[in-house]
């Protein structure tokens, strides 16, 4: 008999989302418990195993193919999460296996990125697409990349880090101890930086300088007219079109798909980055690649994503 | 009856070399013709067809399993090479079906450096790698990426334009059109430049004050001591290096192998290559990646590369 459904399973930094999804990609039963509220990762998958049980029940647990999780810093290769700095776990966690142990099902474990694109070719806007890149512009820049219809993991199981690709040679610190990585100017958190750095530095008006700017009262603000929080997404798509112009060049995508908090501003950001795509790409591989915003519901995008990856 | 011998056609600017070749990548017969003496690629492929001739009734054509063809430009999918800027036939040239209508055989072409990649993986220097890079470094820089074991051609089969990223934003001309590219900076001819700019913008002795420098004399001064020749290794490598870190973030590779003109110089441009790229490079994949010479003998590799794609 073909089982019909999986588990997705989201791990973050504050919670944890799970959902048991059927072949169509419809979330059918859902919860989610709290990550930092468990100091060591065994009572973690413990009550994580606890509160999936009823919801398995439920379904059928005989009708389930099994476990997919996306975590920070999962590594497909092992089932573990390697020194993730958001979580409360320090050192290598052996995540998959543990979750194996409680519930009995197989488990296989990526990083969020990474299940945003398995979502996104099983679900979403790269049905049918072989060749595609997915880029979440959330707190960080991750990203999955899919070539030959198979994810690149790379030897390793960590490829697909284009948030820390240099865009600005010699630029801004960034959270991984370099400098100038595409990261720090692109994510929600890089356009609040820059945000701050300019409201600091320059002295015109803008609605941005009452209370402190977030990705989404910049958003606002540029959908109102106002020019610094206009000229904040034209700098902030100048960087990540440079770079997406060079990423092209490597593993020439049929569409990049965007993902995540910076992502939400939709056109008000894609418009400006396709320009600057285009204006810095090689002849060749103009005019041939999508931009497109996730086609996943975004509360249940990274669950979507992670039961994917149990088929 | 498996087939035991493939054909290997290497279409360079000058000429055209092709090769018989068994299953452990001996060359058994081999012979060229000039590529810039046919005015028409319709009377280029009945030259190379009459020339091949007498070596394939010599291996017994029914042995012949196919053709594999790299040449500039080449597109795996259409089997075309698409505005060849070194080649004398301008526009689209369906030269794989050409080449099937004259010989009769199975015809599959890619560019040179997908059918380096391809050569390095069935013969040479990646055998068993799931995930590496080619990086040729001769009159430009082309590249080839191998993940999950399999090519990167992307959506249009024009991926791996590694020579295209921009290295140095801003930076010197590129015969693309654009500015910065790594071509203009890390091939034998942008080593040349570098030369070039440096021996008349500066007065410090150096060997290379004599006549023209080339990629090899600069490699000769080198081994020589000669301060000037050193000094362009270390600035070439610095820009390789930066980019490499960069490139290694996205696929992660087990090993990146080196090939053509500059690469010749070995570990004189891998040494301080793999210095900067490690310097650059993000904390979880640094120690891993080898950089490594092609283990092809230089003058076959290329009909090497092109016959195993005719497996």
């Amino acid at each position: 008999m073909m089982q019909a459904l999986t588990v997705g399973i989201d791990v973050g930094g504050t919670n944890t989302a799970f959902g048991i999804v059927n072949r169509r990609g419809e979330i059918i039963s859902k919860g989610s418990i709290s990550t930092r509220a468990h100091a060591t990762v065994q009572d973690f998958v413990q009550a994580l195993a606890a509160a999936l049980h009823p919801h398995m029940v439920a379904a059928g647990t005989g009708n389930i193919a099994g476990i997919g999780v996306g975590a920070p810093n999962g590594n497909y290769y092992t089932g573990e999460i390697a020194f993730a700095p958001n979580l409360p776990w320090s050192g290598v966690i052996p995540l998959a296996k543990l979750i194996n142990s409680e519930t009995g099902l197989p488990c296989t474990l990526t990083n969020d990125a990474n299940a945003a694109a398995i979502g996104e070719m099983t679900y979403g806007a790269a049905r049918g697409m072989n060749d595609f890149i997915v880029v979440t512009l959330g707190t960080g820049v991750g990203s999955g990349f899919v070539a030959n219809g198979k994810l690149i993991y790379g030897h390793d199981g960590f490829a697909g880090e284009l948030g820390h690709v240099i865009a600005v040679r010699g630029g801004r610190e960034c959270g991984c101890g370099r400098r100038g990585c595409l990261e720090a100017y692109c994510s929600a958190t890089g356009i609040v930086r820059t945000a701050t750095e300019w409201l600091s530095n320059r002295t015109d008006e803008s609605m941005l300088r009452k209370g402190t700017p977030d990705a989404r009262s910049i958003h606002n603000a540029a959908m109102n007219g106002d020019a610094l929080a206009l000229e904040l997404f034209d700098y902030t798509a100048r960087i990540l079109g440079e770079t997406l112009a060079d990423t092209v060049a490597v593993t020439s995508p049929e569409a990049i798909i965007f993902f995540g908090g910076l992502a939400n501003a939709g056109e008000m950001l894609l418009t400006p980055t396709r320009k600057y795509m285009e204006e810095n790409m090689l002849n060749i591989f103009k005019n041939k690649v999508k931009l497109l915003q996730s086609a996943l519901p975004d509360a249940d995008a990274a669950i979507l994503g992670a039961s994917a990856l149990a088929w």
